[in-house]
């Protein structure tokens, strides 16, 4: 009866006996050490930016441990820097925010030092012509699930597609107006970079689905971009009625 | 050079020498009649009540004339109702709610009279199984896209895929707190849906990107799916900075 749905609908889910949950009650992940591959890049920079701001211990890896050291020396806030693999093995959650084009081999190349970890995959795979952005066609479905495919012993999550790498790294930027959409099959995992999103201020992580629905999240900030142009802005997103 | 981009990566757009644009900067189309396919579903009734609430003349569709006239009698606010042939006939905006299963052979019944009008596609094709929502494959790549290809002669948007039904259909709800991400390749055309969904209360027509996009924005719907189920919500969205 459900094998599908009528235009937009929405399954009505709040009743009178079911209060609304607070996306807030969220683990403590204070005492975690986050690393970011791709952490030279600007979308890695800027989040490495904002959670060491934010009192997260923060290690950028990238292919070359003396461009990440520059790099965590530039950005500072306690920043350090490593390679690829030394970052990840040192790290309790993981970010992967390098160019898609790398994505793949990046991840075969660590599956040891990745193992155990959460995981979460930041990356769209976009390509660009005259008319804009479009969405790549990933054989896996999504950058997400090829992480997952990529890394069996990881617990791998998709966070962080849509936020302004220019607003991370912009410092007279104190709040970021934006939620985080937080996608993964294991609720500790999604929690816990759930809340590690919360820890910026003015961002809020939200629940939104499983692994197998990442792809349009990721795609969609090719939509982004195009309001981005239009409206000459740097369009986040809010989920409202949570 | 660009032919892909890094993780989250948003092209910056603001200089001081480019003022942002207002969304709010629309068309007249107060005297516009609307037209709902669909028009006794939840979505489309949920629709039809709030554009005629806000004045705008509104018809709703339905196979049967004498369902949808009761229908529409049932929604007051001087909402007509009538054969799908002929709603589409008489309205200069036609919104698209039905089923996804019906969704081609419906338009491929109605070219003649859906010729010369703007369509608005908010159909998101859905499949759902004990693990909630998922995105359906579509041929031409989304709704909207397979809409575009049935009506060469119509001009086709794609709008209000992620606003609740349940909160449209609630008088007690005043105000929707969501933007309606609008999408299309002509911009009168998506001028004037952003300017329809703007009429209603709380609501905000978003420029989002040409229909090659519409696939991820119609399957954001199974993520908000998610998000409601986690959080007992009706999520809807904001776009920020703009």
């Amino acid at each position: 009866m459900f094998s599908s749905v009528s235009a937009g609908r929405i399954a009505p889910m709040t009743t009178p006996s079911s209060p609304k949950r607070d996306p807030r009650d969220l683990p403590n992940i204070d005492d975690l050490v986050v690393g970011v591959l791709g952490g030279t890049g600007e979308q890695g920079r800027g989040l490495a930016y904002r959670l060491a701001v934010a009192g997260q211990k923060v290690i950028i890896g990238s292919r070359s441990a003396d461009r990440a050291a520059s790099a965590a020396a530039e950005l500072g806030a306690g920043v350090r820097g490593a390679d690829n693999a030394t970052c990840a093995a040192e790290s309790d959650i993981v970010i992967i925010a390098v160019p898609w084009e790398g994505h793949r081999d990046l991840l075969l190349s660590l599956t040891g030092e990745l193992a155990g970890k959460i995981v979460v995959d930041c990356v769209n795979p976009m390509g660009f012509d005259k008319q804009g952005a479009f969405v790549l066609d990933v054989e896996e479905g999504s950058a997400a699930q090829q992480a997952a495919a990529v890394l069996p012993d990881s617990t791998v999550t998709a966070a962080f597609h849509h936020v302004s790498a220019v607003l991370l790294l912009d410092p007279n930027v104190e709040s970021l107006d934006t939620d985080i959409m937080v996608l993964g099959d294991k609720r500790e995992a999604t929690d816990a970079v759930q809340a590690l999103a919360s820890r910026i201020p003015g961002m809020r992580g939200v629940y939104a689905g499983r692994l197998r629905n990442a792809r349009q999240v990721e795609g969609l900030t090719a939509n982004l971009i195009s309001t981005n142009r239009r409206y000459k802005a740097h369009a986040g997103l809010r989920v409202t009625d949570v």
